[in-house]
């Protein structure tokens, strides 16, 4: 590698496989896309522009699928050892971006390629198996039917135990359109959302496994060292950070259950009397092991164990966030945490989201409560509300696409769209993607995001929840927390939210860090030791508004405009109650009305050509 | 007709055809049901409920096609000769009235049959020939391919010149989904709304050609005598009777422009510079006649006449209603009244609703502005904003299904989903059915009863908008004009008033009487007059909850819910400029909230158990 060509915080190079070809090949990273674009979705967002035309479906042989790491990825910057995948969604029929933590990143990177570009099909299913630069294309006959679980065990058996595996279950195999990539063996983490995985199994590609022992270049590495010196103590210590470590993401649960964030019932009620059973402290009980993500010192991931009983675990298995507890748990009115470590392990081993999987359960439960399902439609399952085990039932068929699994498997849009009559009253989702666990009758500020994130209702596209309500954060422009029902001011902090977090997306880092000593002038600074790109603050979210800009621009191509830019009618007209918060609906479309100002997107939602200028963006345009 | 079976107001027989078996039968009207569904829409509904399954395809031999008069109909009674058809929608898929004026109504009652209920379609064109109680069904190959007007003169030459004649046009024969039937020779009054011209287009039914010369009974014929002597006077000589005479319905437009209620350029703009151009008094520049419906004293009708020039009549033709210059004039930027007259004699000529049309043509236009419609997808015609020499072209292609015409023929809703991408942001429909011209963004009373109509979107199911800013009405509950943009009040407001106009619908009357002297006590009374019911002003207003529920219901079955009692994106979201009313948006989920309480609908917009009981519906449940 020439000196002239190096770009500090980049190996330099991406790797393009075209697996209808056989074809494995590699091009040099552009130093000004990499400035522009960052790396993870901002870069993936680039590269879908430039190799899948929006007018495809997603499971074309021509839809690209995008794993892309950052410039953080193998520095040790704090956790930011996490990888995006990007493509052509099947769920939303837009821009999908779903981000993962655990190794695999990280070692992806360390092999010498920021990132991996798959296009084509395969006839039969294959794995590519990436050892420093050497890349093969490799038979994976006897991994197809496994699930993601057992097919960790057998690479790591067959190749090495230092290798990280990104790979499908039955879901992404069987095209379930919520199936996402599963990385961490036992410890589950996954790229979940928008149907990631569903685009992989299209292409019958089982796994990726990555070895590699290359780091990249650092601008200022004594710099850097001192910064990670200084800092490292002050995130592993931070309030937010402890908090995080005792008891994990699902530790919210009560708090959201308390101010109407939690989704319960379908999200048609307010109060959960199960909750405390499903709470962080109910975790604990069944609790080993805390788990990091690659250079992360935090620590918010869990490993529970079942030891005994009909929900009983085969060994240790990664533990529950809050969304999936959220989901599968309140929003199906399961209160017994062992049920919900069952789902949960059941939804990692066949590779889908855990999100989507709950609300489409939910939608079933509710249908069939009001005679759109019968118990003949669901085959001969009764599938009641808090039932765990016709739940699991259902799961497996989901995963194979058996009988009632075939139309559930389609997510709640399509399902709402076969059944017909009223179904869509309990389909919750945004652009075709499904609720994640917190309501914008809570916060107006999930109301904007929810309706303008650009893979469908996110609650990573702004993550502005938390400090709404909850917290502060100066460096973040909320010296005091928000008044949660308040619209005022509602859509800037959005959308300044929202190109924060498409920078976060890009580094590609954790977003818990921005509570942990990490907030935005360290990512700035974090990020200029790493590539001396001479961002300043003001520069870096320009850089992220561009990136939101270009993801909305691909979906303005798909046909997205403000038509989808709303949200379900259950969220949009249901009051929960009456008196306190409890008959409160987010006043959308006055907040949007102003935000779509602010991002100087027409009247349709198009981003406008002033706008696409003003960021450089004309090429996109096509 | 034994004393025992009489019941006052009604000739007590309705007419049965079946067009597959060539069956004609008839059958009592029972006294119970025509005091609590009263006629018109009301006993038609309860015959769509009977007769058509709501599961059924809208083109299917099962729908059931009927036309309803009411007890005011032959009787003198003011404007009491309309008549109403009820049917499954093919633009909607659910319930579908179209109200008519003209004198078929009080012809039909005449024959001695208070309405006729068509169900089977026949194989080749026929028409019915009902001359007093005897029926024919006959053929009808030389009339089929004949516009409106042809049909009714070739019928009157060969039958005679005393007959009323409802017939389709090519767009009932061509299945254009907003097709109408269309009464009164030239002067075109029309059931338009809906698509039922369309099903009797399904049927092969060209004509219902009518002659009677029966009377009904009356309870208290020396009362309802003096009844109208007392009031024929007033209701001649009211201000607003006086208004609609000189100047037409036309007469409001400067008025809804000035306060934001005219569609402009398909409901984008605020302003129409060309709006004196097609006022009331740019009609008078043309006109030839008023003309009167059956039983009125009003004569709001007109007829106009263009000599020469590329937009020539031949001879006087029906001159245009507000709705028809609005949606096919300011909404598609045309500001020549005589163009605007051809275009509406063409549309009555077809048989085609000019609101639908108008509302068609817009989404065309914008479509083509923003390359979602090529000049080569339009047949090379250039589609261009104010052009209504292309509109001209695009309308008999329209009518005839040929080419773009073949697509525009599916109305709004299903143009957008055939386009795909963005188009469904210049769809302006709720339910499939086109918003008629009154903007929800100028009067808060317009979103709810455009969300919650039962044929989809409608100004004349609440009728609300002028009493709500523009007239007092102390008689209709509302003593002084109420603030458009209040939101405190509407549900009730709205909900009041669709009862009473369900009511007005199934008497069936004109509903501007209650601008003229015949007022909400009158209507009591007059109803009282002639049938004797015995029902007092609560009475009646529970009759018409009564009626209101029961199309819901229907609707309910069809599948409508709550997802669908919303309104299109652009009323929803659009601002039209900033400042003083340019930059209100309708808030019509806090609205609707109330409504549904107000209404005892449950959380998903469905009747409540409770409310069917209280009402006596609960045979209708099935």
């Amino acid at each position: 590698m020439g000196c002239e060509k190096m770009i500090p915080g980049y190996m330099g190079k991406i790797l393009k496989v075209d697996l209808i070809k056989r074809k494995i090949e590699s091009f040099s990273l552009d130093a000004k896309d990499a400035k522009d674009f960052i790396g993870g979705s901002g870069l993936g967002a680039k590269f879908l522009h430039e190799y899948t035309d929006a007018k495809i479906n997603a499971f074309d042989s021509e839809n690209a699928l995008i794993f892309m790491t950052g410039p953080l990825a193998a520095t040790k910057a704090f956790s930011g050892d996490r990888f995006e995948v990007v493509t052509k969604s099947p769920l939303t029929n837009c821009y999908a971006e779903a981000s993962c933590g655990g190794q695999w990143g990280g070692m992806l990177k360390r092999t010498g390629y920021d990132g991996i570009i798959i296009t084509g099909k395969s006839n039969s299913p294959v794995y590519l198996h990436i050892n420093n630069e050497h890349v093969d294309i490799v038979d994976a006959g006897e991994l197809w039917g496994k699930d993601t679980f057992q097919t960790n065990q057998i690479l790591k058996n067959n190749i090495s135990k230092d290798i990280e595996i990104a790979c499908i279950g039955q879901g992404g195999e069987n095209l379930v359109r919520f199936a996402g990539i599963h990385t961490q063996d036992i410890h589950s983490r996954m790229a979940a959302r928008a149907g990631v995985g569903a685009v992989m199994g299209s292409k019958k590609l089982k796994a990726i496994a990555v070895f590699g022992d290359n780091k990249p270049p650092i601008f200022d590495e004594e710099g850097f060292q001192k910064f990670w010196k200084e800092y490292s103590k002050k995130v592993a210590s931070t309030f937010d950070a402890k908090d995080m470590r005792d008891n994990g993401t699902v530790g919210s649960l009560l708090y959201c259950e308390t101010v109407g964030d939690l989704p319960i019932k379908n999200w048609s009620m307010r109060r959960f009397a199960g909750a405390e059973n499903i709470s962080g402290s109910a975790v604990k009980e069944i609790l080993t092991k805390k788990y990091y993500c690659g250079s992360c010192l935090v620590g918010c991931g869990r490993t529970v164990n079942v030891p005994d009983g009909r929900f009983m675990t085969n060994g240790p298995v990664g533990g529950m966030e809050y969304e999936t507890v959220a989901m599968v748990g309140s929003n199906l009115l399961i209160n017994d945490i062992k049920a919900v470590s069952k789902i949960n392990e059941l939804c990692n081993r066949f590779g889908i989201d855990t999100i989507s999987t709950g609300s489409v359960l939910a939608m079933a439960m509710e249908c069939h409560e009001n005679n759109l399902l019968s118990t003949d439609d669901l085959d001969g399952i009764d599938l009641k509300w808090g039932d765990a085990d016709a739940v699991i039932e259902i799961l497996h068929k989901i995963a194979h696409r058996e009988g009632i699994g075939n139309l559930l498997a389609e997510g709640t849009r399509r399902i709402a769209s076969e059944i017909g009559s009223y179904a869509a009253e309990f389909a919750v989702h945004v652009k075709g993607l499904e609720l994640p666990a917190h309501d914008p009758r809570a916060k107006n500020s999930l109301a904007i995001s929810y309706a303008t994130s650009n893979r469908g209702a996110c609650h990573l596209s702004a993550f502005g929840y938390d400090f709404e309500h909850l917290c502060s954060s100066p460096e973040l422009g909320v010296p005091e927390p928000l008044d949660r029902f308040e619209t005022k001011g509602k859509p800037a902090y959005v959308a300044r939210m929202e190109n924060i977090m498409s920078m976060c997306d890009s580094l590609s880092t954790c977003k818990f860090m921005l509570f942990c000593a990490i907030s935005l002038p360290q990512l700035v600074q974090e990020l200029e030791l790493i590539t001396g790109f001479g961002l300043d603050v003001g520069d870096f979210l320009k850089t992220g508004e561009r990136i939101f800009n270009l993801k909305r621009m691909y979906n303005n191509k798909c046909g997205i405009s403000r038509k989808d830019d709303t949200l379900p009618p259950r969220i949009l007209n249901l009051k929960r109650g009456t008196g306190a918060d409890e008959d409160q609906l987010p006043p959308l479309n006055i907040m949007l009305e102003e935000y779509y100002k602010l991002r100087g997107w027409n009247e349709i939602g198009f981003v406008s050509l002033e706008k696409i200028k003003e960021l450089g963006l004309e090429r996109f345009l096509k």
